[in-house]
């Protein structure tokens, strides 16, 4: 039910299945006892705007808004960088309602991708995007609801169908596990906004030089700006983009309707579409995401973007690009939530990961 | 003008004064150059609570808040562990609108408490406290409106008198150090609450174990209630604690007024309270803090809270407490703002510290 067609990886895929094997006795099974030698770490803000409001600041009115300025609008992120590092650094974007947590360790305790590509050489950059988590200070005033939204999470990150896990799903279901997966999230501090998001990590890359950008679901929309914005993004790793494929105008296909939402292509310049065909990409798709239509929104949203994000690939292509599109059980890597990269078996990600990154001679 | 009498800190001021050369030169200028050996690195969530909407939940209704559960009021550490740590690892806390950055590199781009703990064999746990940054969600509505305050903020966290830097002030006053000062604040995704607050950071010691506070500021009044909530909290080193100083019921002093507003003890049972008379305490103050009422109320505020947490250091010594109040120009330590572990003599404080850990065998 869940087959689809081989994506047009060719021997590369072959040659990542065996050379994961020996990845992880290389990188994983070794290095993970063995202490991190870093050689840099810190933090920074990068991009924003600034806004002062009128009038003359009095020392004596602190509380009067009068002459005082305002930043906010940043991105946020903290880096850190190995002994010997790689030529590229990676920069993560987390997905919608997340923060850099996503990449850290995993709800279940082990080492999430900021680890582990840390062991394997790379310089890692951890992002919360502008109006996001520690990048809170936003220029547009919000309200915060703390409306219960968590079984629409479950269901939506297709861990299962709540409360029941997938069969051989790669999340560890326990009570605990859970409590850190919900409190993984946080929440908008201002209104979500592609623009101001691709901005303030497009500043980023000018501070990181040039580099690797992966990308989670909602952050892939912002992700295919960034690298339009600035061509120090040398290649994209995208996890389950969500949205906000960008096509050449006069190109977009028509909106795939889903039991949960309709999936739309976003129109872009000719010339600003281009900038997508110049770097290698890879898109992953996980598991227990259906083949056909079905009423269970949460399975059926994955579906329509599934087939955008294939849409997408084939225009990229098509126009020169360099886009490879994963969907796991296609290459029998069976089980994966919306979080392949935090998922039980994320080492066997990160392998599949280097192999392409090794392939496209960006380590 | 801005002399006040003598600490009662006795020869340790003055051991502490020599051993900072001495740390100096055994840590800090041969270390900075060095990488970091992490053992081990991650983050969690830690306490917080659940609410659940009534109803039953209906995955084709995924908007519909009906029997869905909601996660908040958690904090979030993120943590890096030395090879060889010391005995105890440091938690560290940050101030009023202020996140895990208040540790990390400071504005002009050096090292700070975080790193150069790391580099002095400590554990560094990195709290955003429940309603901050990443713990962002929270059980309580709350909206943000981008309010210009930045210079309120300049003034109050004694940088200067906007626009003007204090003379030989400890802080860098160019344009991107401001830039990057600014961008280091977040908002409050929900109202302030110390309970809350506390509980979350308690909690945080749960998984720590036994280890040593740091707080900054407004992070000091939930700081004394950790302190008191849970007995793994085995010393706290206070940055200018701002408010909320905790006395035993029948002795809080009478509130002291100031240009900026008043400042007010908090009662609690005299059985709690005796729990800050077990562990040593250290309260610094950094510098240009008047010795009598001025007409400016960011200076003048910081004149009452010193007033009170000097009243405060009695009343936990008079019931057989160790806490130790060095307002930094009494021992020779000039021009430090409200943020001394980031200031430009960092180090120097960052010593200071040291000294007081080993002399109370904390390190």
């Amino acid at each position: 039910m869940y087959q689809r067609n081989f994506p047009s990886f060719g021997s590369a895929i072959k040659a990542g299945i065996f050379c994961s094997a020996l990845i992880a006795c290389t990188f994983a099974s070794a290095a993970e006892q063995t202490p991190l030698i870093i050689k840099e770490q810190g933090s920074f803000a990068a991009g924003g705007s600034v806004a002062t409001a009128p009038g003359a600041f009095d020392p004596r009115k602190p509380m009067d808004p009068a002459g005082q300025s305002y930043h906010g609008d940043h991105a946020y992120a903290f880096y850190e960088i190995p002994a010997n590092a790689r030529k590229y650094p990676i920069v993560m974007l987390h997905g919608a309602g997340q923060f850099s947590k996503t990449w850290e360790t995993t709800s279940d305790g082990r080492e999430g991708f900021q680890t582990i590509f840390l062991r394997r050489g790379f310089g890692v950059y951890l992002v919360d995007q502008p109006r996001r988590g520690d990048a809170g200070r936003s220029m547009v005033e919000t309200t915060i609801k703390p409306t219960p939204d968590e079984q629409l999470w479950f269901n939506q990150f297709r861990i299962g169908l709540w409360p029941t896990c997938f069969p051989k799903v790669q999340f560890s279901c326990d009570p605990e596990t859970l409590n850190q997966f919900f409190r993984a999230m946080t929440p908008n501090t201002g209104p979500y906004d592609e623009n101001v998001i691709s901005d303030g990590i497009a500043a980023i890359f000018k501070k990181t030089g040039p580099g690797i950008l992966f990308t989670h679901s909602q952050g892939g929309g912002p992700g295919w700006l960034i690298a339009i914005k600035n061509a120090n993004v040398k290649a994209i790793v995208a996890f389950e983009p969500g949205s906000s494929f960008v096509f050449p105008e006069g190109e977009v296909p028509p909106p795939i309707p889903s039991a949960f939402d309709t999936v739309k292509g976003a129109a872009v310049p000719l010339d600003r579409f281009l900038a997508l065909t110049k770097i290698p990409i890879l898109v992953i798709y996980g598991d227990n995401i259906p083949d056909h239509p079905v009423d269970l929104p949460a399975q059926d949203s994955w579906r329509a973007r599934l087939e955008m994000a294939q849409l997408w690939r084939d225009t990229v292509n098509k126009h020169g690009g360099n886009v490879t599109l994963i969907h796991l059980p296609d290459i029998g890597i069976r089980g994966n939530t919306h979080f392949a990269f935090s998922d039980l078996n994320n080492v066997q990600i990160a392998d599949l990961v280097s192999t392409f990154l090794a392939e496209k001679h960006l380590d």
